[in-house]
């Protein structure tokens, strides 16, 4: 058991941010956000790369699934709390890649996650390979992280 | 990536069962089950191994929280679909252990995790260690596993 | 405030049942199901509903949204629970119908709604008119219920 | 079938304002904003009023439930979004109170909703009167809605 890829609990590893916000209705009956809600945040921070990146414009009829997905809970979180994902890419496959992501509240880690991640023909749902221009956009964001450390 | 622990996506390789559906509620807007979806199932293996294996009897104030959670999802999963959660105990620790799980549909598995779970004392909000008799019952839970292959 | 149309809260009022239980992640920091649960369990009853009686087939492309729901909660369901919701048709309009439903574990009812739905039309996002094969569909439910009591 | 309470599809008729936005995961098979969704939406409007106009303050074991939920859903609601939630007292019982409220973007509102909550006791499980000071402040903030027109 770890904490993720190397910096994943810095801040300072991320260029992609997501902002989140606890609500009541992610809180268990143990009072604090349930594990199935990190998951959504971290669901929101990759669908919010997604969309800003455009990744995926270009490609009609292709969308991502997960293929594997784990995470680190670090620490508890309550309600109300202002959250920010951060999203960034630690490898990138013929038809997936995967995002390492964190949730932070301030400068403080309350969960990491990696997600290894497929493009997926909505139609056959099959994978399907990424593209070059998909694959160079992918590239330069894990590079801008790299350079970043 | 892998399909988590040795035997993971067998039925054979599970005592403890829990019986499910999908939901129309558990779907995302591809259509099918929604990772988080999965993420409930798992825990409703969980609680549900938790209450029928007596695991927290006599400890009260005692629950449990996840540390760290893996699961690879092998297939879509659609509604309506009868499902069944196997659950079994892979390792224990002091105060600590992890759970292996599988989520079927027949004999097909959709999905696999794994799930380190810690004893945590909800009045300070602190692991504790497992007391003998817990750990005699989870031990007991994973060589009826280690006996059934 | 009431209690939902005549016979509501009763069993033997209903002739359409959807099984269900609670699970965990239906629970929130109160400890009993959260409202929205209840309106989950409502759901999985119509789109049981809607599927069982095969109102949907033979139009492509149409589908059912709420315009309005109103329940009322009765008494606090907790975990776990088996539960059954009973599911009618209250009326029937141009567009649109009713739907009166309780959800019961046991004979105790713990919550019912009425839901008035709209069939809508996937491509122009409009409502659109029953057929006359599910106005007669809708009604033969709505008398079967009447001649129940 | 209404739009609730008068005024309630407008913006100026609410003095209390919950800051949200539309997550993917709100989202349903139609590919908009489940029902349920608006649900934790309103939710989080009455937590967040209930919390900053401290009305539950001084007052330790008590907290609300919901008795009935009604709401309206006006307009197809998709992501990403970001929304209000306006909050307001309609009335004042003697354990119980009722909450109007809309969800906007912008001017636009998307669906309306009124909540019979019910002063509830966390130990006994049973309703319980509101305070004198608990009426006064929900009376001022009834009052200030009926002024503001």
């Amino acid at each position: 058991m770890g904490r993720g890829a190397e910096g994943a609990t810095s801040p300072a590893s991320y260029r992609h941010w997501t902002a989140e916000h606890v609500r009541f209705a992610d809180l268990d009956p143990l009072g604090h956000v349930n594990n199935n809600a990190f998951g959504v945040y971290f669901e929101q921070g990759r669908v919010g790369f997604a969309r800003e990146s455009r990744l995926l414009e270009g490609r009609p009829g292709i969308g991502t699934v997960l293929a594997r997905f784990a995470a680190d809970y670090l620490a508890e979180l309550g309600h109300p709390a202002g959250i920010a994902v951060g999203t960034r890419i630690l490898s990138v496959g013929r038809s997936s890649f995967v995002f390492g992501q964190g949730v932070f509240a301030g400068e403080r880690c309350f969960a990491v996650a990696e997600s290894v991640t497929v493009l997926f023909d909505l139609a056959t749902r099959r994978p399907v390979a990424l593209d070059p221009a998909q694959r160079r956009l992918l590239e330069a964001w894990m590079e801008s992280f790299s350079g970043a450390r």
